[in-house]
């Protein structure tokens, strides 16, 4: 039956498995997967997993993440395979397959939360390197301990209109403002080698912040974009977490709501999506073992605005975990 | 790995392998087929088989029935495996599986209605009924053929505003508004044994419905359903199809604006969807061998209304072909 | 430059100049005129006018209704030339041509009525009927004064949620809520055979339906039709007016808001669009003189399923005034 | 101050204060409270007590019901003191209040479901009735608790799609789907007399239904309803439930997605809004001590369709719980 | 009844009222004042009060301020106490109280604009500083005269896509596009410092500017800032208002579409929120007397991004009126 | 009858007839051509053109353009005759006309691209100058072929995110990807001046930018602009273009899906509508014969912001077509 069902081939490099060849497929018939990129059944070796966490328990104001994943992935069809502003091939240098979500329980937080990291460990057993659709913020927690085991401590480039290293709200301590503080108390973080960017917005307290320099994060905040524009955020970014293995964290709240309506605790005057994505791509040349991109609320989104930065975002992560190789005699078409 | 990765397995009865145990599943985590049923490769014989078709290049005025697929598919994650209306088990009485979306040239009418022609034929290798979510209703006329070659004579039961028995439009001849035309003429239809029903709005002239006639159907019109209700119209339906192999074809917008605004050729005063899934429902003791869901159009839908629709007319398509068992002793739960 | 240039040509049946031939222009390609029917300047004799006037100071909740016509306008292109339920040809038996809207001052009420009731004194002189698309129901008076001077008494068939036979609001005398108490106070009004239809929801006291009474009015609530049907609410509509001139009124609201999101004051538990056709529909052999359709506010329509159903409104109302005649050997494709 | 601020007087009868004039006040003017109704401060002894429960951690699909409660709020500006239908005042004939809303934990089931039943334990001592505004529908079990106490054993009249008697998911006891198995385990419901009205959809055996039945439940499908229409329905209701007090509780759902998008669990074939308004005012000869209005998700609505349609079924109840008086010469204006 | 009803306590800073505690009650539980505030008599002195104007008679395009002041209030809820930005304390260093919307005729802008003067006057008497939520621009006027009459001369400062030094439209003078004529003409202003930031778009005539030149205004249009940046327009300001006593009117269309859809007359090219939000800060030095947000129409907003673009406007506005006081030793959880 | 009924005089300056007096007419009630201009018959000579292409039968992804230029003539309704900006009166000093829509065979891409030429070539026999509202951008071709005719090789000054300068998809040479392979390959454009300006996002390989450049085309990419700002993308356009003919080519894709969602294949990280007008509005000193703005997909926008952004940038083109006039006397009210 094969050759009379029209699945178009996927395109392959090496022993590299990619996306379906879209000139003979159009892209609104592609898979479900993030990118269309293959399921884990369909390839051998990884070198990255996407994993959807459809987890929204932890949220403070407006919920819906839980359709953050299938969302995210909806709006990534139209990628293509070069990206020519990093000079990467992200789904044909590294093997790439999409591992579908994890079920877990929306009722009982510490539950949850186990079933998030060892689903996360057992992924790490067959590919070293994660990137996590969302979700909320909790996520990072479990995703951290997963990726702790294995690379040690990791440096969170972090990027939010929140800090997320509040303590605790009606007592709970594992909720989407404070995978951070968690993780840092429990020693996944390298203190000397944390930031946030983008940060902006209210605070309860001065000493938030400085709580959260005592966890180990330094700050670029929003504001200050605005005046010095890109680069000095880069150059500060790059000093601090040098080569140090580094997990993203992408917020799309970090975005300003023109950019990404849906998302739970919209916040005005943030980032543009071009300097979102020019950020996360000059992060090309550090040692990204992770990353993930959370807060996307389906329900809120118009036009798949925020899904579709969502998507770059994506991108993005995974042309910086990319290997540098030249791929330019290979053409898909 | 499969032990720590919380996928929840699949319920069986028997031999038939269903939805995944949605008790121990959030439903929002559940994989992008129809009603979270097996793809092919999941299950081995089959009875019934899913295929999207996302293609509306036959369209008259609004398109984006392309995405109409995915878009039930997504809006069909609530349905539940006990149908008690119609005592139906739908997805434990018979094998489903969804075999995805089959990718055709969207600039080229003529070899798009050969490749959808070409892989019913390949599905129905496989399973010898069909369930086609559409995509615009030129597609009906492919399937139609494919049917035919099986099952002979076909009795179309077609719920639709509109009659799709023009002729041509800008000298096309195979588009949304003609694919029962061309299957008459093409010796497909059982003559004596068609049916429309939900008809309603303006049409080019009273010629239409002599032609219409003539091509071998009945017709019961909308506003004759707000009159007489159902009951007429349900005793029509079984009189005129008899025991012969049915083809239920649904245009989403047999339904009012109201309920299925997510469509292309929009016309007020139609039924309504428990009118539409009542009659459907009265249809399983008829030999239905396939049907169609389509003319969605998500970018006009809000919350999914029409998508939901249309997963639930799936379902009662399903369950009017699922044969009669008694799985009482069954609980899922 | 005309052969060029690829306007389709009007169909025409003797005189009557009707739409262009969508067999042959793309119905999205159409001019913005209601059902893309003539200018003024195409046409010489005229049988019906459509005037829309996008005025909404009058409201006393959501405005928008000034943006009214254009929506009308724009959800009117799918219809078609032949009416089959009511056996009308209500664009090819009658001269009709749409003169575009009437600007008025929006900060002034007594100028703005003024100016609506001069305008349609000049349209009158032009053309006996009138159907007029709103902008909010406060247009009814000025409508109905033009009428009265050429037609007598009128009988008024109200469709509408409201009794609109209020007093004042704000010590102000011409609102949307009061234009039929000020009409029957005018004596513009047949008191014998006036009508409401559809009404519901809270008053502000029993005595307002003893007012509208003594103004004139018989009434059909909404939830009497829920139990009888359509049948008897037809049967006591044509026996009240009988062969008396009659205005059409057609508040949008008159319907659910399901189906009549884009309206300023909605209510819910309201009519079908199938029901308030149907009964539209039932007026073909009553003398109609004029009608309108008011309150359809843009910014809350969704998928314009609002001005859908305002256009198939208007597409029942010109049937209705439609002359009886045989057009059935003419085809337009 | 308060002569110059344009706050306009409340209506009152005798000694009930009832909405503000709003033949003084734009509605668009009014407070954020139900139906502009007073707050507790502003009035003295109670009749009935309307509370908001923003809770949605029971919910398993669709959140975001916790911004219920004000979005109904919102929607009620628009209703008027006199309901003719059912010949009550439901503002003017007895004092009610707005309590505002119950701030519970998100994160820990069991103590917001203590926290709603302390709350609604202290609202009853100054009120002997209730309307409450959800919220997910696990609220009904801490408010049947309480009422309870004051009014023993109750008879819930329930519309919903679903059955709501559901035993436990991800073995987790009390959430939206299992309020009354739980109650009538805990012998707060007369198991001779809970009803529900407009189930439908699929289960996931038969056996649900047997379950239900124990647990005291007569039902009325929503399929009977349309072969029937409601009088049968009405007749059914009044017979079941007698004198006795009655507890109704009203998820959204029971609608029909095109009338109430605006949910968490949709399920299509469902009531129109008329439907369900006019068998809600056939209750005004019955005992009502109490109901709800719960699964109203904003974030899915659409011109605030769903949240007008909850907003009347609180007035309908409200109307149900008045005692029946003549006021026909008072005049609000 | 207190104890058990779960109301949060509000927060205290010596003698100042603010939000209640939001660690202890969910956002989306609390009351619908600006940022949670207290009503004015939860409070005695007063520093700053926000009054809501829901008035939209004055508009020329889109219709539906009316409905912004609620709109803004409910995107207002996320807003923290501490800003850190700015270094400042607005809920905590004065004492704010919203007192609710001002009820006026809609159909009168004479009696519409004079109750707007004297309520103002009557706020003016309890708080010496004003924070406006409109409603269109037309409420400037009246708010400028009952400062005027405290403060003197003001120097307006004006955020706004256009000048509204246009004199009349459709003879009408005191209309949304007119407020600083009028208010200059009046001799409310101080002509040597009045300043428009963000102007752009298309104008009647280059004669425009003359007028608005000499009615007081210095400009900084908005590609200015496109190609300089915002540092040189924060000099600008600051250097031409000095420590007169300011006012801040925001018409939110000063905003690009992208970040501001909901409003009446949108200008593409506008500025970014960050942008605004950044400008509003730098006026924390000067000496602001009052503000306003206008033209918030939330019938064309998405997903709350204009109202929460406004209440961040809001929250910026009252912290340039905060006096600087130091709390950080105060800790709100 | 012309006194009588309420149409505004249209502004004259000279011979030109430019917009009705918006002073005395609501913009709500203008014709629905761009900015309310002329329809060919008003007026004699012409100096510019519009035409719409209601066409997307080119496209690879959301449909939807087809009813692109309807909806940007409604978005153009606020345009006013002064451009302070460009110190332009692009509707005073040069005669424009609205020629309304080219109405083409849509399931015929050759028939369909012939139609579109002959349809140019017949405008441009009576005007030299043209701008054309898409559509996808397939129309490029034909209307570059009817330009060539005219004005020889032209300069195509391309604004987009991607390159429209593929080979073939599906075998098919003419789609909204290919039209300036086609035009160079055709000899229609100077190799040695066209420019691509806002480029960005993934490519198939890096080989589509050699074969970019040697069609023609120079590019300012997307994060350039992030880095350097505007100005030195506008040196490189001067000095590239310089006085040949200019044909300005705005596919709305360039802006950020946050300033345009409503299109077809929308990509983050893009210009924002600031920039965009802003590097048009340099253009005025260059020789423009023509433009276009295509790929507006109205099912996809939200409060017209896209229409918005699209009116606005034909507003610049044709300001950049303008002489350079002195009508500083001149005033329309």
């Amino acid at each position: 039956m094969s050759e009379s069902f029209p699945t178009a081939p996927r395109i392959t490099t090496g022993d590299v498995i990619g996306q379906p060849d879209f000139t003979r497929l159009p892209r609104f018939a592609a898979p479900a997967t993030f990118a269309a990129l293959p399921a884990p059944g369909e390839v051998s070796d990884l070198d990255v997993a996407i994993v959807g966490v459809p987890y929204d328990s932890g949220v403070s104001y407006r919920p819906g993440t839980r359709f953050g994943p299938a969302h995210i992935r909806n709006a990534s069809k139209l990628l293509r395979p070069y990206n020519p502003e990093a000079d990467a091939w992200p789904f044909q240098s590294q093997q790439i397959a999409d591992f579908g979500d994890i079920g877990v329980n929306p009722y009982n937080i510490d539950e949850a939360i186990t079933t998030i990291e060892r689903s996360m460990r057992a992924v790490l057993e067959r590919s070293p390197r994660l990137l996590v659709l969302g979700g909320d913020h909790s996520i990072a927690l479990p995703t951290l301990r997963a990726l702790h085991a294995v690379h040690g401590p990791i440096a969170v480039v972090h990027f939010d209109a929140h800090l997320d290293t509040w303590d605790t709200y009606f007592n709970t301590p594992i909720l989407h403002g404070t995978p951070f503080r968690r993780a840092s108390e429990e020693g996944l973080l390298d203190r000397e080698a944390c930031m946030h960017i983008g940060t902006r917005g209210g605070l309860y307290a001065p000493g938030d912040m400085d709580d959260d320099r005592a966890l180990g994060f330094a700050t670029v905040r929003c504001e200050e974009i605005e005046f010095t524009g890109l680069s000095g955020a880069i150059e500060k970014l790059k000093a601090r977490v040098g080569q140090r293995p580094v997990y993203v964290s992408v917020d799309i709240d970090v975005l300003d709501p023109a950019f990404a309506p849906g998302t739970g605790t919209p916040e005005s005057g943030g980032l543009t999506s071009r300097e979102l994505l020019t950020m996360l791509r000059s992060m090309n040349s550090l040692n990204v073992v992770g990353g993930d991109i959370v807060e996307v609320s389906p329900a809120y989104d118009h036009a798949d605005i925020t899904g579709l930065a969502a998507a770059h975002v994506g991108y993005e992560i995974l042309s910086a975990i990319a290997p540098a190789v030249d791929l330019s005699s290979f053409r898909t078409r």
